[in-house]
């Protein structure tokens, strides 16, 4: 009999959760907004219960951070210095083992999609290459040399500094640790602060969005210098504009400025920048993949 | 009998080359200016000449870039897009190839100082780890989950873009793709235009320092965000300054502002951010680990 999994992804505006057989066989499925721990988990666990729980083989959380994911630390499995104050310390793991008697796997939300879009999506068959989330906060993940991205803790890509001109764009940044840094120019909640609505309520020929593909590429050029990925894929909310991602990339180039020279930089940029394979599904798909794979269920 | 290896670091202002049996072993050792190719090819064979090449096991080349290394590349083993015009598309292999019956391997003259720091310096162990040089420019190399980072070509971690307050610093930035990036701000070439001395010639106590702490700090801590190293090795002529890691050490508390959360960010950055085991050395040894590892000599 095939093996089902449960996944759970933990945004920092919803929470789904699926029971799933793999990538386009999805049994169940829930989501709602992420607003308390407790009532996260009392609706996490009810869903479960109500899905056979004792037939699934693992579950696998993919959550906004940071997250401590040192299995040798007393607070393995929690969320710890997150800018929202009623999820500052929560132990997740916990409340998962007591509920179910099974193996939880755990990592950070764009691990969970890059693990995703590598098993199933846009990431097949490469090694070293960006997951990155723009939604509510930025978040980026990944692969390299083929394994998921830790080292001392997990990347917190959303938080490097990048320029910022204060003429140009006097806006103070919204991210409420460093103001403005990349999350705080660039984030769904750094647009909606600066122009007064939300994101994907500007019209999309809205200046805010030049200078939003500005930003993102400064970002995804630091990132390139830094890591040097096969490809970057990124997704969430802000991403749903039509015309960001080429915008982008036409940025890209220009920040470049030819330095690093590779054919894909030059005439095929369409396949180096590009959206999740698995759309708005990677991050819940991925936290299926951190289940199997804790369970050695993929390569 | 104990195998002899060729190594040759390639710099931006010196090439060293030497001939070992490993670190602490020397058997010779030749330095001199980086000027032209034919310059530097001609010096380069007429050592190894000199040291009985037919005993060497391997040469390993650790090369300022940017670089090839594609080995299905036309142009691979050349120096590219170099900003310094006579090491433009200049192959490095074949001329060594053909004056050595011999296996040459090449990369980054910061991967390789990153490997000689693995295996013998101050990398011992870790398997995620970044290694800067702070030099003539800024290069930056390093392994992740326990190789060396490539990806789609390899890291140029010295053109990451951040902030450049034109009020505080009207210097207008000397890297010649960028201006202002980060090797355009922090780079010895950018000391010795902005205050009109080279950096070994300006008072420990000069304001310079103070400046070029807070970048150095601000492009670390992009690293630290973006890969979550291990550690950081950084070495380099600007770096023997007396005090400067520890100023750098302490800015980059400040920019992290909590929230990397980790004992050894909080309690021992002293051995997180700190100067290579191998000091000046770990270039060339580097190169003499690229061409070991090349030949299966080390893990």
């Amino acid at each position: 009999m095939q093996s089902t999994w449960g996944g759970i992804e933990v945004g920092g505006t919803k929470i789904v959760c699926v029971v799933t057989r793999g990538p386009e066989d999805i049994l169940a499925e829930t989501r709602f907004p992420t607003t308390t721990p407790n009532n996260a988990f009392s609706k996490i666990i009810r869903f479960f219960e109500a899905t056979q729980p004792e037939t699934l083989s693992g579950i696998g959380v993919a959550s906004f951070g940071p997250l401590d994911l040192n299995p040798d630390s007393p607070t393995y499995g929690y969320i710890t210095s997150t800018p929202k104050p009623d999820w500052i310390n929560t132990d997740f793991l916990t409340p998962l083992k007591t509920a179910f008697n099974l193996p939880v796997a755990f990592d950070t939300d764009v691990n969970g999609a890059a693990l995703g879009e590598h098993l199933w999506g846009a990431a097949q068959g490469l090694d070293t290459f960006i997951y990155l989330t723009i939604g509510t906060g930025i978040g980026g993940g990944g692969m390299v040399n083929g394994k998921l991205l830790h080292g001392l803790t997990h990347p917190e890509m959303g938080h490097i500094w990048i320029p910022h001109d204060l003429e140009k764009d006097p806006f103070s940044g919204a991210c409420l640790t460093h103001g403005d840094c990349f999350e705080g120019l660039a984030a769904g909640t750094a647009m909606k602060k600066r122009w007064g609505q939300p994101a994907e309520e500007l019209p999309i020929d809205h200046p805010a969005w030049e200078l939003e593909a500005y930003y993102l590429a400064l970002g995804l050029v630091n990132y390139i210098f830094t890591l040097s990925p096969q490809r970057i894929i990124i997704g969430g909310g802000v991403m749903h504009h039509p015309k960001l991602i080429k915008m982008i990339r036409g940025n890209i180039q220009k920040f470049l400025q030819g330095y690093v020279r590779h054919p894909v930089l030059e005439e095929n940029i369409e396949s180096y920048i590009i959206l999740p394979g698995l759309g708005d599904k990677a991050g819940v798909l991925g936290a299926v993949g951190l289940a199997m794979k804790s369970q050695n269920f993929t390569e």
